[in-house]
Protein backbone atom coordinates (compact mmCIF):
# COMPACT_ATOMS: atom_id res chain seq x y z
CA UNK A 1 0.00 0.00 0.00
CA UNK A 2 0.89 3.67 -0.80
CA UNK A 3 1.77 6.24 1.93
CA UNK A 4 -1.46 8.30 1.90
CA UNK A 5 -1.48 12.31 3.31
CA UNK A 6 -4.40 13.04 5.56
CA UNK A 7 -7.10 14.30 2.63
CA UNK A 8 -6.18 11.71 -0.01
CA UNK A 9 -8.17 8.19 -0.63
CA UNK A 10 -7.54 5.74 -2.85
CA UNK A 11 -10.23 5.25 -5.81
CA UNK A 12 -10.64 3.24 -8.77
CA UNK A 13 -9.76 3.75 -12.69
CA UNK A 14 -13.68 3.72 -13.75
CA UNK A 15 -13.68 0.17 -14.85
CA UNK A 16 -10.21 -0.83 -14.82
CA UNK A 17 -8.43 -3.43 -11.97
CA UNK A 18 -5.99 -0.18 -11.21
CA UNK A 19 -6.20 2.52 -8.32
CA UNK A 20 -5.96 6.17 -8.10
CA UNK A 21 -4.70 8.09 -5.07
CA UNK A 22 -7.36 11.35 -5.11
CA UNK A 23 -8.11 13.87 -3.03
CA UNK A 24 -11.22 16.26 -2.44
CA UNK A 25 -9.17 19.17 -1.34
CA UNK A 26 -6.71 18.56 -3.90
CA UNK A 27 -7.69 16.96 -7.24
CA UNK A 28 -10.11 14.13 -8.26
CA UNK A 29 -10.17 13.05 -11.82
CA UNK A 30 -13.89 12.85 -13.76
CA UNK A 31 -15.53 11.31 -16.62
CA UNK A 32 -13.76 13.50 -18.97
CA UNK A 33 -10.42 11.99 -18.32
CA UNK A 34 -12.09 8.50 -18.61
CA UNK A 35 -13.48 9.52 -21.66
CA UNK A 36 -10.96 10.98 -23.13
CA UNK A 37 -8.85 8.16 -22.93
CA UNK A 38 -11.06 6.29 -24.47
CA UNK A 39 -11.70 8.26 -27.52
CA UNK A 40 -8.06 8.94 -27.72
CA UNK A 41 -5.76 7.21 -30.74
CA UNK A 42 -3.31 4.83 -29.32
CA UNK A 43 -0.12 3.26 -30.94
CA UNK A 44 -0.55 -0.21 -29.54
CA UNK A 45 2.57 -1.83 -29.68
CA UNK A 46 5.26 0.71 -29.02
CA UNK A 47 5.33 4.27 -29.37
CA UNK A 48 5.70 7.98 -27.34
CA UNK A 49 2.52 9.44 -26.03
CA UNK A 50 2.51 12.79 -23.77
CA UNK A 51 -0.37 13.83 -21.39
CA UNK A 52 -0.54 17.52 -20.62
CA UNK A 53 -1.98 18.99 -18.05
CA UNK A 54 -1.49 15.31 -16.40
CA UNK A 55 -2.96 16.57 -12.90
CA UNK A 56 -3.02 13.34 -10.38
CA UNK A 57 -2.49 10.89 -13.92
CA UNK A 58 -5.86 9.20 -14.37
CA UNK A 59 -5.37 9.76 -18.22
CA UNK A 60 -1.68 8.41 -18.50
CA UNK A 61 -3.70 5.65 -16.31
CA UNK A 62 -6.21 4.40 -18.51
CA UNK A 63 -3.77 4.91 -21.94
CA UNK A 64 -1.41 2.23 -19.90
CA UNK A 65 -4.37 -0.34 -20.31
CA UNK A 66 -4.86 0.50 -24.53
CA UNK A 67 -1.21 0.34 -25.35
CA UNK A 68 2.35 -0.86 -24.78
CA UNK A 69 3.71 2.51 -25.61
CA UNK A 70 5.36 4.99 -22.90
CA UNK A 71 3.34 7.83 -21.68
CA UNK A 72 4.79 10.79 -19.89
CA UNK A 73 2.61 13.21 -17.90
CA UNK A 74 3.39 16.61 -17.53
CA UNK A 75 1.75 18.80 -14.78
CA UNK A 76 3.16 21.94 -12.96
CA UNK A 77 1.39 21.39 -10.20
CA UNK A 78 3.72 19.60 -7.65
CA UNK A 79 1.45 18.10 -5.35
CA UNK A 80 -0.71 16.23 -8.13
CA UNK A 81 2.71 15.06 -9.53
CA UNK A 82 3.59 13.75 -6.15
CA UNK A 83 0.09 12.01 -6.15
CA UNK A 84 0.65 10.92 -9.74
CA UNK A 85 4.00 9.17 -8.90
CA UNK A 86 2.74 7.20 -5.62
CA UNK A 87 -0.26 5.75 -7.92
CA UNK A 88 2.23 4.80 -10.66
CA UNK A 89 4.35 2.92 -8.32
CA UNK A 90 0.86 1.43 -6.87
CA UNK A 91 0.06 0.24 -9.92
CA UNK A 92 3.69 -1.34 -10.88
CA UNK A 93 3.75 0.97 -13.81
CA UNK A 94 6.92 2.64 -13.31
CA UNK A 95 8.31 1.46 -16.72
CA UNK A 96 5.80 2.94 -18.63
CA UNK A 97 4.55 6.06 -17.28
CA UNK A 98 6.48 8.55 -15.95
CA UNK A 99 5.80 12.29 -14.60
CA UNK A 100 7.15 15.40 -15.24
CA UNK A 101 6.99 18.42 -13.45
CA UNK A 102 6.80 21.49 -15.90
CA UNK A 103 5.00 24.06 -17.44
CA UNK A 104 2.61 23.43 -20.46
CA UNK A 105 3.97 26.21 -22.32
CA UNK A 106 7.69 24.74 -21.96
CA UNK A 107 6.26 21.18 -23.13
CA UNK A 108 8.37 21.31 -26.46
CA UNK A 109 11.46 22.57 -24.85
CA UNK A 110 11.12 19.89 -21.89
CA UNK A 111 10.20 16.93 -23.93
CA UNK A 112 10.93 17.56 -27.44
CA UNK A 113 9.99 18.58 -30.72
CA UNK A 114 8.63 16.54 -33.30
CA UNK A 115 9.01 12.92 -31.24
CA UNK A 116 5.34 11.96 -29.87
CA UNK A 117 2.97 10.09 -31.62
CA UNK A 118 0.05 10.95 -29.62
CA UNK A 119 -0.76 14.04 -26.82
CA UNK A 120 -3.86 14.11 -25.11
CA UNK A 121 -4.82 16.54 -23.14
CA UNK A 122 -7.72 17.74 -20.66
CA UNK A 123 -7.12 21.30 -20.48
CA UNK A 124 -8.13 24.14 -17.92
CA UNK A 125 -12.00 24.43 -19.10
CA UNK A 126 -13.20 28.04 -17.97
CA UNK A 127 -11.31 31.30 -18.60
CA UNK A 128 -9.25 32.96 -16.12
CA UNK A 129 -11.92 35.60 -15.23
CA UNK A 130 -14.97 33.15 -15.13
CA UNK A 131 -16.40 32.61 -11.60
CA UNK A 132 -17.73 29.24 -12.02
CA UNK A 133 -16.46 26.92 -9.27
CA UNK A 134 -13.83 29.30 -8.48
CA UNK A 135 -14.96 29.18 -4.93
CA UNK A 136 -12.64 25.60 -4.65
CA UNK A 137 -8.85 25.39 -3.44
CA UNK A 138 -5.97 26.94 -5.44
CA UNK A 139 -5.35 23.23 -6.63
CA UNK A 140 -8.59 23.02 -8.42
CA UNK A 141 -8.62 26.33 -9.58
CA UNK A 142 -4.94 26.19 -11.21
CA UNK A 143 -6.51 22.59 -13.01
CA UNK A 144 -9.58 24.39 -14.29
CA UNK A 145 -9.22 27.79 -14.97
CA UNK A 146 -6.98 29.01 -17.67
CA UNK A 147 -4.26 31.15 -14.67
CA UNK A 148 -1.25 29.06 -15.82
CA UNK A 149 -2.22 27.93 -18.73
CA UNK A 150 -4.63 29.03 -21.85
CA UNK A 151 -5.91 26.72 -24.65
CA UNK A 152 -3.91 27.92 -27.49
CA UNK A 153 -0.95 27.21 -24.84
CA UNK A 154 -2.00 23.76 -24.64
CA UNK A 155 -2.55 23.48 -28.31
CA UNK A 156 0.62 25.15 -29.50
CA UNK A 157 2.38 22.77 -27.46
CA UNK A 158 0.67 19.89 -29.00
CA UNK A 159 1.85 20.69 -31.66
CA UNK A 160 5.26 21.03 -31.00
CA UNK A 161 5.64 17.54 -29.20
CA UNK A 162 3.82 15.99 -32.54
CA UNK A 163 5.65 13.72 -34.84
CA UNK A 164 3.99 14.66 -38.69
CA UNK A 165 0.79 12.36 -38.90
CA UNK A 166 0.76 12.36 -35.18
CA UNK A 167 -2.41 12.59 -33.50
CA UNK A 168 -3.36 14.92 -30.57
CA UNK A 169 -6.82 14.74 -28.67
CA UNK A 170 -8.49 17.06 -26.31
CA UNK A 171 -11.86 17.30 -24.07
CA UNK A 172 -13.52 20.40 -23.61
CA UNK A 173 -16.78 22.26 -23.52
CA UNK A 174 -19.44 22.70 -26.52
CA UNK A 175 -18.75 26.29 -25.91
CA UNK A 176 -15.41 26.32 -27.03
CA UNK A 177 -16.11 24.60 -29.67
CA UNK A 178 -14.67 27.81 -32.23
CA UNK A 179 -11.38 28.30 -30.15
CA UNK A 180 -10.75 24.64 -30.47
CA UNK A 181 -10.96 24.34 -34.03
CA UNK A 182 -10.00 27.78 -35.25
CA UNK A 183 -6.60 27.23 -32.98
CA UNK A 184 -5.88 23.59 -33.58
CA UNK A 185 -6.09 24.99 -37.30
CA UNK A 186 -3.54 27.77 -36.70
CA UNK A 187 -1.21 25.00 -35.05
CA UNK A 188 -1.58 22.66 -38.31
CA UNK A 189 -3.52 20.38 -36.45
CA UNK A 190 -6.72 19.34 -38.73
CA UNK A 191 -9.30 18.55 -37.00
CA UNK A 192 -10.91 14.77 -38.25
CA UNK A 193 -13.14 12.96 -35.41
CA UNK A 194 -15.25 14.52 -33.43
CA UNK A 195 -17.94 13.31 -30.75
CA UNK A 196 -20.21 15.12 -28.44
CA UNK A 197 -20.79 13.68 -25.00
CA UNK A 198 -24.62 14.20 -23.36
CA UNK A 199 -25.44 13.86 -20.07
CA UNK A 200 -29.04 12.43 -20.75
CA UNK A 201 -31.03 11.70 -23.85
CA UNK A 202 -32.94 15.19 -24.95
CA UNK A 203 -30.27 17.63 -23.23
CA UNK A 204 -27.88 19.69 -24.72
CA UNK A 205 -23.76 18.02 -25.05
CA UNK A 206 -21.57 19.19 -21.72
CA UNK A 207 -18.53 17.74 -23.22
CA UNK A 208 -16.83 17.79 -26.81
CA UNK A 209 -13.79 15.24 -27.84
CA UNK A 210 -12.15 16.02 -30.46
CA UNK A 211 -8.66 14.46 -32.62
CA UNK A 212 -6.29 16.82 -34.65
CA UNK A 213 -3.58 14.74 -36.69
CA UNK A 214 -0.92 17.42 -37.31
CA UNK A 215 -0.78 18.72 -41.12
CA UNK A 216 -3.35 15.86 -42.15
CA UNK A 217 -6.01 17.41 -44.79
CA UNK A 218 -9.26 18.61 -43.61
CA UNK A 219 -12.39 16.75 -43.32
CA UNK A 220 -13.98 16.12 -39.73
CA UNK A 221 -16.04 12.74 -39.32
CA UNK A 222 -18.58 13.29 -36.01
CA UNK A 223 -19.44 10.19 -34.21
CA UNK A 224 -22.11 8.81 -32.89
CA UNK A 225 -23.47 10.89 -29.52
CA UNK A 226 -22.54 9.62 -26.19
CA UNK A 227 -25.01 9.37 -24.34
CA UNK A 228 -24.07 9.21 -20.07
CA UNK A 229 -26.90 8.39 -18.17
CA UNK A 230 -30.62 7.33 -18.50
CA UNK A 231 -33.51 9.17 -17.26
CA UNK A 232 -33.23 7.27 -13.96
CA UNK A 233 -29.69 8.50 -13.27
CA UNK A 234 -28.21 4.71 -14.28
CA UNK A 235 -25.34 4.71 -16.90
CA UNK A 236 -26.90 3.73 -20.27
CA UNK A 237 -25.90 0.24 -22.01
CA UNK A 238 -23.35 2.68 -24.04
CA UNK A 239 -21.44 4.09 -21.00
CA UNK A 240 -21.59 0.63 -19.28
CA UNK A 241 -20.13 -0.99 -22.61
CA UNK A 242 -17.31 1.01 -22.94
CA UNK A 243 -16.23 1.08 -19.19
CA UNK A 244 -17.23 -2.19 -18.15
CA UNK A 245 -19.39 -0.91 -15.36
CA UNK B 1 -55.16 22.84 -60.11
CA UNK B 2 -51.86 23.85 -60.70
CA UNK B 3 -50.36 23.21 -64.33
CA UNK B 4 -47.80 20.47 -63.95
CA UNK B 5 -44.98 20.48 -66.79
CA UNK B 6 -44.05 16.58 -67.95
CA UNK B 7 -42.15 15.36 -65.71
CA UNK B 8 -43.17 17.41 -62.66
CA UNK B 9 -45.41 15.31 -59.87
CA UNK B 10 -47.09 17.14 -56.65
CA UNK B 11 -45.64 15.92 -53.31
CA UNK B 12 -46.55 16.48 -49.75
CA UNK B 13 -44.47 18.76 -47.64
CA UNK B 14 -43.82 16.56 -45.30
CA UNK B 15 -46.06 16.71 -42.05
CA UNK B 16 -47.97 19.62 -43.43
CA UNK B 17 -51.29 19.99 -45.21
CA UNK B 18 -49.02 21.80 -48.51
CA UNK B 19 -48.01 20.38 -51.74
CA UNK B 20 -45.23 21.22 -53.54
CA UNK B 21 -44.56 20.49 -57.75
CA UNK B 22 -41.54 18.56 -57.80
CA UNK B 23 -39.11 16.66 -60.22
CA UNK B 24 -37.18 13.71 -60.59
CA UNK B 25 -35.02 15.01 -63.04
CA UNK B 26 -34.94 18.62 -62.07
CA UNK B 27 -35.41 19.06 -58.52
CA UNK B 28 -36.23 17.31 -55.62
CA UNK B 29 -36.01 18.99 -52.11
CA UNK B 30 -34.93 16.21 -48.99
CA UNK B 31 -34.77 16.17 -45.64
CA UNK B 32 -31.93 18.74 -45.13
CA UNK B 33 -34.56 21.52 -46.06
CA UNK B 34 -37.47 20.21 -43.57
CA UNK B 35 -34.91 19.61 -40.72
CA UNK B 36 -33.60 23.59 -41.29
CA UNK B 37 -36.86 24.61 -41.38
CA UNK B 38 -38.01 23.19 -38.43
CA UNK B 39 -34.68 24.53 -36.92
CA UNK B 40 -34.21 28.19 -37.65
CA UNK B 41 -36.15 30.49 -35.32
CA UNK B 42 -38.36 33.01 -37.31
CA UNK B 43 -40.06 35.53 -35.97
CA UNK B 44 -43.87 34.39 -34.96
CA UNK B 45 -45.87 37.49 -35.47
CA UNK B 46 -44.22 39.76 -38.32
CA UNK B 47 -41.09 40.14 -39.84
CA UNK B 48 -39.28 39.56 -42.85
CA UNK B 49 -37.42 36.56 -43.93
CA UNK B 50 -35.05 35.28 -47.12
CA UNK B 51 -34.48 32.20 -47.76
CA UNK B 52 -31.01 31.83 -49.91
CA UNK B 53 -30.80 29.03 -52.95
CA UNK B 54 -34.21 28.48 -52.32
CA UNK B 55 -34.76 26.04 -54.99
CA UNK B 56 -38.27 25.00 -55.87
CA UNK B 57 -39.38 26.57 -52.73
CA UNK B 58 -39.95 23.80 -50.13
CA UNK B 59 -37.85 25.57 -47.13
CA UNK B 60 -40.58 29.26 -47.70
CA UNK B 61 -43.30 26.85 -48.07
CA UNK B 62 -42.89 25.18 -44.47
CA UNK B 63 -41.53 28.43 -43.14
CA UNK B 64 -44.90 29.34 -44.01
CA UNK B 65 -46.36 27.54 -41.59
CA UNK B 66 -44.19 28.65 -38.42
CA UNK B 67 -44.55 32.36 -39.22
CA UNK B 68 -46.73 35.36 -40.09
CA UNK B 69 -43.74 36.99 -41.56
CA UNK B 70 -42.84 37.16 -45.31
CA UNK B 71 -40.62 35.21 -47.11
CA UNK B 72 -38.38 36.16 -50.03
CA UNK B 73 -37.01 32.95 -51.66
CA UNK B 74 -33.88 33.82 -53.90
CA UNK B 75 -33.10 31.17 -56.78
CA UNK B 76 -30.86 31.47 -59.76
CA UNK B 77 -32.18 28.77 -61.72
CA UNK B 78 -35.48 30.21 -63.98
CA UNK B 79 -36.70 26.88 -63.69
CA UNK B 80 -36.64 26.15 -60.21
CA UNK B 81 -38.34 29.76 -59.53
CA UNK B 82 -41.33 28.85 -62.01
CA UNK B 83 -41.58 25.65 -60.23
CA UNK B 84 -41.48 27.35 -56.47
CA UNK B 85 -44.29 29.64 -58.00
CA UNK B 86 -46.63 27.86 -59.28
CA UNK B 87 -46.81 25.93 -55.56
CA UNK B 88 -46.97 28.97 -53.58
CA UNK B 89 -49.82 30.01 -55.56
CA UNK B 90 -51.31 26.43 -55.62
CA UNK B 91 -51.25 26.41 -51.77
CA UNK B 92 -52.23 30.11 -51.69
CA UNK B 93 -49.36 31.91 -49.49
CA UNK B 94 -48.55 35.00 -52.44
CA UNK B 95 -49.84 37.16 -50.04
CA UNK B 96 -46.56 35.95 -47.84
CA UNK B 97 -44.38 33.98 -49.83
CA UNK B 98 -42.59 35.81 -53.41
CA UNK B 99 -39.33 33.98 -55.53
CA UNK B 100 -37.61 36.51 -56.65
CA UNK B 101 -34.94 35.03 -59.37
CA UNK B 102 -30.95 36.56 -58.98
CA UNK B 103 -27.75 35.53 -57.59
CA UNK B 104 -26.64 34.83 -54.31
CA UNK B 105 -23.85 37.01 -54.52
CA UNK B 106 -25.73 39.73 -54.76
CA UNK B 107 -28.28 38.96 -52.27
CA UNK B 108 -27.94 42.28 -50.55
CA UNK B 109 -27.52 44.84 -53.58
CA UNK B 110 -30.84 42.87 -54.77
CA UNK B 111 -32.90 42.81 -52.17
CA UNK B 112 -31.44 45.00 -49.42
CA UNK B 113 -28.87 45.51 -46.57
CA UNK B 114 -29.54 44.59 -42.99
CA UNK B 115 -33.05 44.58 -43.62
CA UNK B 116 -34.54 40.74 -42.69
CA UNK B 117 -34.65 39.45 -39.18
CA UNK B 118 -33.85 35.95 -40.44
CA UNK B 119 -32.27 34.13 -43.06
CA UNK B 120 -32.25 30.52 -43.64
CA UNK B 121 -29.77 28.83 -46.57
CA UNK B 122 -29.79 25.24 -47.51
CA UNK B 123 -26.34 25.41 -49.87
CA UNK B 124 -25.09 23.62 -52.45
CA UNK B 125 -22.81 20.96 -50.55
CA UNK B 126 -20.10 19.80 -52.53
CA UNK B 127 -17.07 21.87 -53.79
CA UNK B 128 -17.25 22.29 -57.65
CA UNK B 129 -14.81 19.41 -58.51
CA UNK B 130 -16.01 16.95 -56.09
CA UNK B 131 -17.73 14.11 -58.46
CA UNK B 132 -20.42 13.15 -55.96
CA UNK B 133 -23.37 12.30 -57.89
CA UNK B 134 -22.23 15.18 -60.78
CA UNK B 135 -23.73 12.64 -62.99
CA UNK B 136 -27.46 14.05 -62.10
CA UNK B 137 -28.94 16.85 -64.33
CA UNK B 138 -27.58 20.49 -64.40
CA UNK B 139 -30.47 21.58 -62.53
CA UNK B 140 -29.19 19.41 -60.00
CA UNK B 141 -25.73 20.09 -60.54
CA UNK B 142 -26.25 23.74 -59.66
CA UNK B 143 -28.30 22.99 -56.76
CA UNK B 144 -25.87 20.55 -55.60
CA UNK B 145 -22.12 21.64 -56.60
CA UNK B 146 -20.47 24.84 -55.88
CA UNK B 147 -20.76 25.98 -59.52
CA UNK B 148 -22.98 29.10 -59.34
CA UNK B 149 -22.12 29.93 -55.93
CA UNK B 150 -19.76 29.09 -52.87
CA UNK B 151 -20.46 28.65 -48.87
CA UNK B 152 -18.49 31.93 -48.46
CA UNK B 153 -20.73 33.48 -51.10
CA UNK B 154 -23.73 32.58 -48.80
CA UNK B 155 -22.74 33.45 -45.51
CA UNK B 156 -21.78 36.97 -46.93
CA UNK B 157 -24.83 37.57 -48.58
CA UNK B 158 -26.90 36.04 -45.21
CA UNK B 159 -24.86 38.76 -43.32
CA UNK B 160 -25.64 41.86 -45.89
CA UNK B 161 -29.15 40.87 -45.67
CA UNK B 162 -29.44 40.57 -41.33
CA UNK B 163 -30.24 43.35 -39.12
CA UNK B 164 -28.11 43.37 -36.19
CA UNK B 165 -29.28 40.55 -33.64
CA UNK B 166 -30.61 39.14 -36.93
CA UNK B 167 -30.70 35.00 -37.28
CA UNK B 168 -29.52 32.83 -39.94
CA UNK B 169 -29.55 28.94 -39.74
CA UNK B 170 -27.33 26.81 -42.49
CA UNK B 171 -27.67 22.93 -43.35
CA UNK B 172 -24.57 21.26 -44.42
CA UNK B 173 -22.49 18.54 -44.24
CA UNK B 174 -20.73 17.75 -40.45
CA UNK B 175 -17.05 17.74 -42.86
CA UNK B 176 -17.83 21.43 -43.48
CA UNK B 177 -18.30 22.43 -40.17
CA UNK B 178 -14.94 23.99 -39.61
CA UNK B 179 -15.77 26.25 -43.11
CA UNK B 180 -18.34 27.28 -42.13
CA UNK B 181 -17.63 28.26 -38.56
CA UNK B 182 -14.70 29.80 -39.33
CA UNK B 183 -16.61 32.13 -42.29
CA UNK B 184 -19.66 32.50 -40.07
CA UNK B 185 -17.44 34.57 -37.60
CA UNK B 186 -15.34 36.37 -39.92
CA UNK B 187 -18.48 37.65 -41.50
CA UNK B 188 -19.95 38.40 -37.89
CA UNK B 189 -22.25 35.55 -37.95
CA UNK B 190 -21.55 33.78 -34.13
CA UNK B 191 -22.52 30.33 -34.14
CA UNK B 192 -24.74 29.82 -31.22
CA UNK B 193 -26.78 27.02 -31.86
CA UNK B 194 -25.87 23.68 -33.12
CA UNK B 195 -27.34 20.34 -34.00
CA UNK B 196 -26.03 17.22 -35.65
CA UNK B 197 -28.40 14.79 -37.50
CA UNK B 198 -27.53 11.16 -37.26
CA UNK B 199 -29.30 8.96 -39.96
CA UNK B 200 -29.47 6.12 -36.89
CA UNK B 201 -28.11 5.26 -33.71
CA UNK B 202 -24.66 4.02 -33.83
CA UNK B 203 -23.84 5.91 -37.58
CA UNK B 204 -22.02 8.95 -37.66
CA UNK B 205 -23.49 12.34 -38.59
CA UNK B 206 -24.66 13.58 -41.66
CA UNK B 207 -25.71 16.76 -41.49
CA UNK B 208 -25.29 19.85 -39.66
CA UNK B 209 -27.78 22.56 -38.22
CA UNK B 210 -26.06 25.87 -37.33
CA UNK B 211 -27.62 28.54 -36.29
CA UNK B 212 -25.53 32.74 -35.76
CA UNK B 213 -26.46 35.40 -34.84
CA UNK B 214 -25.09 38.75 -36.30
CA UNK B 215 -22.63 40.78 -34.07
CA UNK B 216 -23.62 38.25 -31.03
CA UNK B 217 -21.60 37.28 -28.21
CA UNK B 218 -19.69 34.22 -28.68
CA UNK B 219 -20.79 30.77 -26.88
CA UNK B 220 -22.05 27.81 -28.69
CA UNK B 221 -24.55 25.77 -27.27
CA UNK B 222 -24.91 21.71 -29.09
CA UNK B 223 -28.27 20.83 -28.93
CA UNK B 224 -29.63 16.78 -28.15
CA UNK B 225 -28.72 14.76 -31.48
CA UNK B 226 -31.56 13.89 -33.89
CA UNK B 227 -32.00 10.66 -34.98
CA UNK B 228 -33.95 10.13 -38.17
CA UNK B 229 -34.52 6.16 -38.73
CA UNK B 230 -34.73 3.48 -35.71
CA UNK B 231 -32.62 0.60 -37.27
CA UNK B 232 -35.39 -1.46 -39.39
CA UNK B 233 -35.42 2.27 -41.30
CA UNK B 234 -38.92 3.34 -39.69
CA UNK B 235 -38.75 6.54 -38.68
CA UNK B 236 -37.58 7.91 -35.08
CA UNK B 237 -40.21 8.77 -32.18
CA UNK B 238 -38.10 12.13 -32.57
CA UNK B 239 -38.83 12.14 -36.15
CA UNK B 240 -42.31 11.61 -35.92
CA UNK B 241 -42.96 14.13 -33.33
CA UNK B 242 -41.46 16.63 -35.18
CA UNK B 243 -43.12 16.27 -38.22
CA UNK B 244 -46.09 14.66 -37.40
CA UNK B 245 -45.57 11.74 -39.65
Amino acid sequence: MPELLSDERLDHLLGKEGRIIQSPTVFSYSLDAALLAQFAWVPIQQGKLVDLCAGNGAIPLFLSYRTKGTITGLEIQPRLVDMAERSIQMNEKQDQLQMVEGDVKEAGKQLGYGLYDAVTCNPPYFLANESSNRNASEHYTIARHEVLCTLEDCIRSAADLLKQGGKTAFVHRPERLLDIVTLMRQYRLEPKRMQLIYPKEGKEANMLLIEGIKDAKPGLKVLAPFIVYEQDDTYTLQMRNQFNV
